[in-house]
């Protein structure tokens, strides 16, 4: 078994209004940077997870971001996935 | 004028607790994947911005992302920062 670190990063499609990014946008043109725009907030999951292989773990990754993670109705998700040197005891 | 397109990724410190990030990995756990952990939830903020050249574009967003976008006593960020082709027009 082999360690993987994996980033998952879940966003609004982008036919989904963003109240919270037009907020956020908002609040950075009130500190003076009104050249920001199109702030969209989205979320980011990291976490560790033990498999055979990188096939394995991409998989099983993709079916968590999919049933849980994500909403697929209104968001897409996009993962990061990093190999983790194996423990030698194991 | 330069259009820079840019990610923050907004993570808790590791010494700060993630109950969101619990939760979260109870459900994984519940579906099935008892070989997920160390889940840990972030923000990702997704936006655009125009600026004279990218070190002026850096500089903004790591302002904006040290006084809006993370709380620095339990957060930290990280940015990456993309070009984006300056239209033909301007």
């Amino acid at each position: 078994m082999a360690e993987f670190k994996a980033r998952v990063y879940v966003t609004l499609r982008p036919s989904v209004l963003d109240p919270a990014g037009v907020a956020v946008q908002a609040g950075i043109h009130h500190l003076g940077y009104t050249n920001v725009h199109s702030v969209r907030i989205g979320k980011l999951v990291e976490l560790t997870l033990e498999a055979e292989d990188r096939t394995t773990a991409a998989h099983q990754l993709a079916a968590i971001a999919d049933q849980l993670l994500a909403n697929p109705v209104i968001e897409t998700f996009h993962i990061d996935l990093d190999d983790v040197a194996t423990p030698s005891a194991l």
